[in-house]
C-alpha cells in the first residue's frame, strides 16, 4: 500500500499497470464468489472487481457501502459484453488484489441516492450531501460563484470583505438578529452589505463582495433562508440605473455560459434546460407588467404597489413565451416601497430607479441607483423617520464626494435553486438555517 | 457632457482628442489665474489643467478636493519641462474646457494621505479607505484571496459556503458570541468552519471555504480581531499531516507569486520586501524550536507547551537568517494543547499532528491531521469532557466513512498584515470589529 495514489479519472492511462486508488464504495454487488464495486473518488468512478482467488476477497465480502477504502490492483480492459463506452471508465475495470478499509461506514440510515423528505435530507445532511444530486447542486453553486466573481473582476470591480456584525439595524425594516456583544452591548447581524459597498465605491469606483446576510423574519416558505449568501456589486460614475442593469445582465450571461460549459449534463438530470439569457433581457415597468397580467392572465392587480409571487411567476411565463428569456427585469416601483437610499429621478416621481430581476418565476436580484447627494440623503432619511445621527459613519461617503452610483445584489442560493429548478431554496444551501433548524432541529 | 467616458488609464491613446473623464480631485493647485488638478478614477491618475480663459475656470476655482467630477477637454502633450516619464500619464495632461461637479466634498477632516492615529483612521474609515495606503492594502488583500482560491481550485478543491450561525459553542473553548435566535432560542456565531469542511471532505474529497469567524475573547492586541476572514481547506485520503503542509506551502507560494506579479511596486511603499518563500519551508518541532531559542536567543523555554509571541518572532528571525525563509512551520505540540479533533499518531504520543505556520513573526495558519475513526473520536471527546450527543450532526461524517484527512486555516487579515508589515492587523480589515468598536466607537 505504499504506492502513489492514482486518481480514478486518470486510470485509462494506466491500462495493464498496477495502481492504487482511494475512494468510497458506492455500490457492492456479490455475484457468486466474486465481488463487484462501484468505486468513486473526488475525480470520478470506476468498477472494481475482486475475484474469488484474490487475497482481497475476505475484506471485499465484509466491507460496508460508503466506507472509504484503498484498493490496489491491475487496470484491465473489460470483457466486451460489459463495456459501457458512454460512461467514465466504461471500457476498463480495476482487478483488485489488495483492499484496505480506511474508515468503515456504519449501517446507512437509507440509501445514499434515495429520494427523501426535505427534513430527512437535512437531518442527515453530512450523509446526504454525498449523494450525486447534492454534489451536482453544490458543484454548480461553486461555478456560479466563481463565474460571478470572474465576470466582475474582468469589469474592474474590486472584491472586499463586508462585515457580518453591525452596530444597528440600519434600515429599520428587516428583522435583524441581535448579538450579545462585549460589556452587555448589543450588535446585530447584517441584513445587507449595502453601506459598505457604497463606501468602497468612493475608494475604488467599483466594488463587490460575497457576504453572508441574516434575516430574522419568521418565514416558512420554499424561498426564504435565515442565513444566506449575497453576491453584491456597486459601481460609481453611472448615468442612470440602466448602467447597472447592463453590467448585471452581462455578468448573468457570463455565469450561465460558465455553468453550461462546466456542467452541461446537469440540466437534464434535474429535468430542466439551459436558461435562456438573451441580450438584452426584457424589462417592464410595474405598470406594464400589471397590464400584461390583466390581458394575458386575466387578473386585475393595477392598484398594487408591488408584485405577488403569482405575478412574478406569470410575468416570467410571459417573458419566456414572448421574448425567449428566462430572465426579466421589473422596474418603476413607487419610491416609497423601496429602501431609503434608493434614488428617485425627479422627472419620474413618485417612481424610483429600483429594479428587480426575476428568474424562472422568482426574484433573485434587486438593485437601484442610490442617492449620492448629502443633503438629499438627509432629507430622505428624515422623511422616513430615520435619525441621520445613527448613520454618521455611512454618511461620510455622501459628505465627501461619492459619485452617482448604483448596484445590485443576487442571492446565491436562489440563483442556484432556479438554475436547476429545485423545489425549495433550502436544497441549495449546504447547511440551511431557518425557523426550526440549525443543523439539527431546534427544540421549542 | 453627453460624451462616452474615457478611463484615465486609456488617455494616452487619445492624444489630441477631446474626451470626458470622471473621477475625484486628489489635489488642486491654484497658480496665478490657472488651476491644476490631480484627477483620479478607479484606473489611475492624470494632471488636469484649467487655463484662465477656459469656460471651466469659475467652477475650477471653487471645487473642493475629493469632490467627484466630470471633466471634458483635450488630451495634450505636456510642456517638455513638466514631463515625468516614470509616472502614469506623465507625458500628457488634460486641458479642461468643461467641469461638472458630480458631488461636492465638504471640508475634509484632515488630508486624505495624512498619517493619523489608528483610532482616527477607523473613526473616519469611509474617508480614509480612499487613501493610497488603504487602497494598496485592500488591493493586495483582494489578490491574496483570489490567488488562494485559484491555487486550491487548481488542486481539485471544491468551494462551499460555511455557515456563520451555529447551534452550539462546539469546541467549548473559544469565547463565542451569542445570538438571540427564534422563539427565545440561542444560537452562536461560528468560531471556525472546521466541522463543515470535514463534512464536505466526505462528499468532495477536497473542500475549501472563505468564512467569517467570530471571536469573543477580550483581546486588545495588535493581532486580534473580533470578526475575521478565514481561508480554510480540508483534504481527504492523506497519508499524514505532511500531505497538508505540502499543499499549504504550494498554495502560499502561488499566492506570494501572484501578489508580486500584480503589486510589485507596493512592497517598497510599505518599507518591506517580497516575502521569501523557499521550497520547502523550514519546519521545526516545538522541542527543536526551544533548543534554537536557548542557543541562539539565550532564553530557556523548554518547559513550555507552546510558543510565546516573542518565541514566534525569534524563531522567524532564525528561519530567515539560516534558511532564507519568511515562513516557518512549527509542529510537535502536545496533543492536549490542540483542538479536540486533532489526530495523534500513537507512535508519536503525547505529541500531535498539529502544526502552525508562522510568517514574519506571527502565526497566520494552523492545521493538523484530524481524527477520522468514529470510536477514536468518541473516546477523545469523552477524555475532553465533551458530550458526543451534542456533536451528533458532525459525527455522521465519522460514522459513515470519512477517510483520513486534514487541513488548515489561514487568517486573511493577518496574512495581509504581515505581507506588508503593517503594525496592526486592524489596518488589514476594511471595517474591523473589536472590544471598543463596530464602525463607530461603542459607548460603555
Amino acid at each position: 500500500m505504499s504506492m502513489e495514489r492514482t486518481l480514478i479519472k486518470d486510470l485509462e492511462a494506466h491500462l495493464g499497470k498496477i495502481v492504487t486508488v482511494m475512494g468510497w464504495i458506492s455500490v457492492r454487488r456479490d455475484q457468486g464468489k466474486m465481488v463487484f464495486f462501484d468505486l468513486r473518488d473526488g475525480s470520478g468512478t470506476v468498477q472494481g472487481t475482486v475475484l474469488s482467488k484474490s487475497p482481497a476477497i475476505a475484506t471485499a465480502g465484509n466491507v460496508s457501502v460508503e466506507s472509504s477504502i484503498s484498493a490496489t490492483g491491475t487496470v484491465n480492459k473489460r470483457p466486451e459484453k460489459n463495456i459501457t463506452p458512454d460512461k467514465q471508465n466504461g471500457t476498463i475495470e480495476l482487478l483488485i488484489d489488495e483492499l484496505e478499509i480506511l474508515n468503515s461506514a456504519a449501517v446507512l440510515p437509507f440509501e445514499l441516492d434515495a429520494e427523501v423528505h426535505l427534513d430527512t435530507l437535512l437531518d442527515y445532511r453530512p450523509f446526504t450531501i454525498r449523494s450525486e444530486r447534492s454534489r451536482n447542486i453544490f458543484s454548480v453553486q461553486a461555478t456560479i460563484l466563481e463565474a460571478y466573481r470572474d465576470a466582475l473582476r474582468k469589469r474592474r470591480f474590486m472584491e472586499f470583505q463586508a462585515p457580518a456584525l453591525v452596530g444597528g439595524d440600519a434600515e429599520g425594516g428587516a428583522a435583524a438578529f441581535k448579538v450579545n456583544y462585549y460589556y452587555d452591548s448589543t450588535a446585530f447581524l447584517a441584513t445587507s452589505p449595502q453601506f459598505y459597498k457604497e463606501i468602497l465605491v468612493n475608494a475604488f469606483e467599483r466594488s463587490f463582495c460575497v457576504a453572508k446576510i441574516f434575516r430574522g423574519e419568521k418565514h416558512a416558505t420554499t424561498r426564504h433562508l435565515s442565513e444566506l449568501t449575497q453576491m453584491d456589486f456597486e459601481m460609481g460614475f453611472i448615468k442612470d440605473f440602466r448602467d447597472v442593469t447592463r453590467v448585471l445582465e452581462d455578468v448573468i450571461r457570463d455565469v450561465v455560459a460558465d455553468v453550461v460549459k462546466k456542467h452541461f449534463d446537469v440540466f437534464a438530470k434535474f429535468g430542466t434546460a439551459v436558461p435562456l439569457a438573451p441580450d438584452p433581457f426584457p424589462l417592464f415597468t410595474l405598470t406594464e407588467a400589471q397590464k400584461i397580467i390583466r390581458s394575458e392572465f386575466k387578473r386585475d392587480i393595477e392598484d398594487e404597489n408591488d408584485m405577488s409571487t403569482q405575478d412574478e411567476r406569470d410575468i416570467c411565463d410571459f417573458a419566456k413565451r414572448e421574448h425567449g428569456s428566462d430572465f426579466v427585469f421589473i422596474t418603476g416601483y413607487p419610491t416609497k416601497k423601496r429602501a431609503f437610499y434608493t434614488y428617485e429621478n425627479p422627472k419620474d416621481a413618485p417612481f424610483s430607479t429600483g429594479f428587480d430581476l426575476l428568474f424562472r418565476g422568482l426574484e433573485i436580484n434587486s438593485g437601484s441607483q442610490r442617492i449620492h447627494n448629502y443633503e438629499d440623503m438627509l432629507e430622505r432619511m428624515k422623511s422616513r423617520g430615520l435619525d441621520p445621527e445613527k448613520f454618521s459613519f455611512y454618511l461620510q461617503a455622501h459628505k465627501y464626494g461619492i459619485p452617482p452610483h448604483g448596484g445590485s445584489s443576487t442571492g446565491l442560493e436562489r440563483f442556484t435553486a432556479r438554475m436547476l429548478e429545485l423545489p425549495n431554496v433550502k436544497e441549495a444551501s449546504p447547511f440551511p438555517r431557518d425557523l426550526n433548524r440549525i443543523d439539527v432541529r431546534l427544540s421549542q
